[in-house]
């Protein structure tokens, strides 16, 4: 299948810069786009951040969360409506100035994040305390011009992320709330993707520009540099005020409401392929893998081969009744070993190994990615294959 | 809770633009933005385009689709590779010229499709005919500035949709795909929304600019106006030539692929409104409502109150035992009159009255919103909520 199958050519300890990238690339996880800054992702590399959505979604609904949709152009003005938080933003802002070969009046910012979209429109929702609170997600991407190298899931131009954004008749529930979501996050994290973290706070300089304080989940990576993953901020009154949230409380005396925000990017994949990556390439936690099981048929003659793919056949059924995503590489034309290479490059959970030989003794042989153990199994033992998968780590 | 409760002021026969507007709003499905053309989506209009998109997503894996993430900037010249493509779409593109204070070298289009980024990264991803079919999704926004007056969902200038490109060795495969697509469609807005469709060939100057030609699924709205709601497009070697989506065959012989891009947009929750509206508002299709049966109380002591609460807390358990999305409406300060008038137009499909009489005579009363028919159901019917459910229409 040429060259891009090919393996890692550098070893994680030696140039950590280097492996990152080329695990990215050659797990076909991501490719650059045309555009300098600025990623693709493939299906493997989507579906991971679909897995991810997903968990995260499931758990912000029980928290009374609603999703909605926020375009993605903000006028100047508006961008411009909290001072330090412009001030923040403004040097990587990208500016739409045309409509086909027109100039548009007032230049259009493409969304670095949407605080001031939402509370302009949040000030026209909200009359009520019986309005509050308003808790709602928007899944969709940011855009801040990055001057520097691209770095794939952590350092691009325009990234996948969600931004949260709710408002409390109370400064207390607000600052429940951006606990609850730093708990969720962290959680989410260390159960999905098996990375360990640690919370706080930021310093008064690191904070959100226009928050009160933010709060923040970080883990050290193997270069031994920490790396923030997710970052809640309490945001007090300061932008409620400029954007008039403000709500009549039961006493009908008008107040600003007390704000949250809060998001997560694609960025986590980013920390999973560091975590977890070794010199063979991608090492993927069962929970988001897109594939979890790879089944490599081994035969040498047509009569074994029949036998061989008829037991592969049972298994995958087996399996796939079981809900675990499984799939066979039948191809043709390419050798056990050079299929084994392949799917540990992309990092697929566990291998299984099924030879005319086995089938004689009745077992198959499994190799775990993460540890790469290797040991045998009863096909009568192929119930266990759920627990074996959620041994990583 | 104010005047944004309040119902729809013209008839649906009258002044049918109004009144569209009218449901749009006070259904609380959308909002307009602060950008002229640019509307945003309240928590009941996303929830149900998750419930479309997630339908729609089950169907393309089934047919071998994968989802994937392409940026939103597009470099001029890539836009321009396909001379009819650009032609057709430059006079709406919107134009990012500068990043903070800097102009950028070439200017970048935001998204109005995206054949020409996709297929750039496809010839770079395709060597040979083992990669074919290529067949990849992409749930995202594009951008086609409107000069006409915003209608939500209809006409905006930034909008939710799902764009498909597949690639194929075969004319006949692509052609084929395409009416697979086309088919999906059909049958999704037909089983989902339950709109009545017609499909067809669009003509030589309607159809999509660099297409060989353009299949459509359309239907006639209340105004007598045909909508367009889903167009799949065999674009046969148009784009592969430029692009140079070629794969070496069987024979190593190096051919141009055959190429399809298909996709369905939020106009289908336009089409929803506009099919099943009425004067008392939005009317939605139970399959698709973030809310499917609303229960409300009545009561006039305290007495009553809890008889009545403990029943309908025992029916709302039943109902969410059975997957069905159902809430309970306890608020104090409101007559039930109020509430009805609420819920009908927000155009939940079924409405439960529960009252102290209710429950001597063990049976509820049911109010359907489609055809607003009223009917007594037993405690002990309960188990038929989900067929009623099933009779819109």
């Amino acid at each position: 299948m040429g060259k891009e199958e090919s393996g890692i050519t550098v070893s994680k300890n030696s140039d950590f810069s280097e492996w990152y990238t080329q695990v990215v690339l050659k797990a076909k996880l991501a490719d650059y786009a045309p555009v300098k800054g600025l990623i693709v992702l493939r299906p493997d590399g989507y579906s991971i951040w679909e897995s991810l959505r997903s968990t995260f979604d499931k758990k912000f609904v029980k928290n009374g969360i609603r999703n909605g949709f926020l375009p993605i152009l903000i006028p100047e003005s508006l961008l411009g409506k909290e001072e330090k938080h412009f001030a923040g933003f403004n040097p990587e802002v990208f500016w739409v100035t045309h409509s086909g070969n027109n100039e548009i009046g007032e230049k259009l910012a493409l969304r670095p994040t949407s605080e001031t979209l939402a509370y302009t429109m949040y000030s026209k929702w909200i009359q009520s305390w019986r309005d509050l609170p308003l808790k709602m997600n928007f899944w969709n991407t940011a855009l801040r011009a990055e001057i520097k190298s691209t770095k794939p899931f952590l350092r691009t131009s325009e990234f996948l992320w969600q931004e949260g954004h709710t408002v409390h008749t109370t400064q207390e529930e607000a600052e429940k709330e951006v606990m609850v979501i730093l708990e969720i996050y962290k959680k989410t994290v260390e159960d999905e993707l098996a990375i360990p973290v640690v919370t706080g706070k930021k310093s008064e300089k690191e904070k959100f520009v226009g928050a009160v304080y933010t709060t923040t989940m970080e883990s050290i990576m193997p270069d031994g540099k920490a790396l923030q993953m997710g970052t809640s901020h309490f945001l007090g009154q300061n932008f409620s005020k400029p954007f008039e949230v403000k709500f009549a409380d039961k006493d009908n005396v008008e107040h600003f409401a007390w704000q949250t925000s809060w998001g997560i990017s694609w960025r986590l994949i980013g920390a999973m392929i560091m975590t977890h990556g070794d010199d063979k390439g991608l090492v993927l936690p069962p929970k988001v893998a897109p594939m979890q099981v790879i089944i490599v048929p081994i035969y040498k003659n047509d009569e074994g081969k029949d036998k061989v793919l008829h037991k592969v056949d049972e298994i995958r059924k087996n399996l796939e009744s079981k809900e675990i995503r499984v799939h066979v590489d039948d191809r043709n034309e390419l050798s056990p070993g050079y299929k084994f290479n392949d799917w540990e490059l992309k990092g697929v959970p566990l291998r299984i190994e099924i030879g005319p030989k086995d089938i004689e003794k009745q077992s198959m042989v499994i190799a775990k990615r993460h540890n790469r153990e290797k040991s045998s199994l009863n096909f009568s033992e192929i119930g266990k294959i759920g627990e074996i998968l959620d041994e990583f780590r």
